[in-house]
């Protein structure tokens, strides 16, 4: 269970995978906290998740910054980026606006140059014109659903594989489809009592789904599971 | 969150506490798997649980054995049964009895000298006489409610620990009584997708709980929580 060596965790075939990478959870099994809101999209104590990542030196370069840690966490989030081709993320990772968009001004959280640097498709109910970013992102809304928005991005990520970035929702309506081919789980020891639980209701192991390796990073257990056909 | 050097887990403070130890918990946060019947006491897959404690020294020797690797689990394992001066568990885990004890022949799963040598208060609906075994065991039957089982344990422990052997009944019982003072969950790489789940309905959070560390065995994460007052 523990790290020897350089890692190579993800296993790049020439097939396309859909993955999951990255993906915090808490010790009693919430990927997001109580009362999400527009100020806290994670929920209450929902930012706890993400301090294993928060710490590192590829959190700080997506951002632009220097530093940051080097160890074991930061590798695994690092190699969660490569050979991906597009990604998909639910309507509330891409901004807080809900219902119809407004007008044309919200382009996500990130900037002019946001961090993907491949096609992203956004899962929405409202249609909107494709944003093309700096940096090779471009976001494309994609209104008819979620395995319209899979067949898009297998598309466009042209033999490499397609990341799901979340929210929770997303990632629990694709692993009750058995979707995902690969998905790795960064738990936190903390426990958030209530809010968004990923697993309840959805049988993993029926669903084919083991767990073939753990590795202790150090904010966080990373579990890397993997859908057995 | 690593080991270093020699560990003292437990605090071991002259109150005596309410413990859980080597509590193991599958990735999806069961207990104990599906369809638990008279021969499969923990369920279909159950057993995997337990893997990491199958392999240790601790459990080897418990049942008279040489042998077992003496790595990272085994010492918390090894830890877990220290300065313990009772335990409390559920009836199931006495033994596959139901409803009325038909005679005294049933006397546990351990054979004539089990491996607790201290008072064991096993709860129950139906009384029964203390049953006094080899080696310092006693197996003593409460019928009137887990209240009254602690003030028991903790008055025959004599100053040490009262450790929860399970099951997870028991132990949500306790949880929810915000009774439970410090609690080693051995987090297994598995998914039993169904099952008896721990920690639904439970917010352990707002009951004071939190994680104080995590440590990488070799079959399990060992995580530690403690309630704080």
């Amino acid at each position: 269970m523990r790290v020897e060596g350089s890692m190579d965790l993800f296993d790049g075939g020439v097939m396309s995978q859909l993955v999951v990478r990255s993906f915090a959870l808490s010790l009693d099994g919430y990927a997001a906290g109580p009362d999400q809101s527009l100020e806290s999209p994670l929920g209450t104590r929902g930012p706890e998740l993400m301090e294993w990542f928060f710490h590192t030196r590829a959190w700080r370069s997506m951002h632009g910054n220097d530093g940051g840690e080097a160890g074991v966490d930061n590798e695994i989030a690092e190699q969660g980026f490569s050979e991906i081709g597009a990604w998909i993320i639910g309507r509330n990772m891409f901004g807080p606006v809900r219902g119809p968009w407004l007008d044309e001004s919200w382009k996500g959280w990130w900037g002019d140059e946001p961090p993907y640097h491949v096609p992203v498709f956004v899962l929405t109910h409202h249609a909107r014109e494709p944003l093309v970013m700096k940096g090779g992102t471009a976001f494309y809304f994609v209104t008819d659903g979620i395995d319209s928005a899979v067949e898009k991005a297998m598309a466009a990520a042209n033999g490499k594989d397609v990341r799901i970035g979340g929210g929770a929702a997303t990632v629990r309506q694709l692993l009750r489809a058995a979707r995902i081919d690969e998905m790795h789980l960064a738990v936190r020891p903390v426990l958030l009592g209530s809010g968004e639980h990923l697993f309840q209701g959805i049988d993993m192991h029926a669903l084919g789904y083991r767990c073939d390796q753990v590795i202790a990073g150090e904010r966080a257990t990373h579990m890397f599971l993997r859908r057995r056909a």
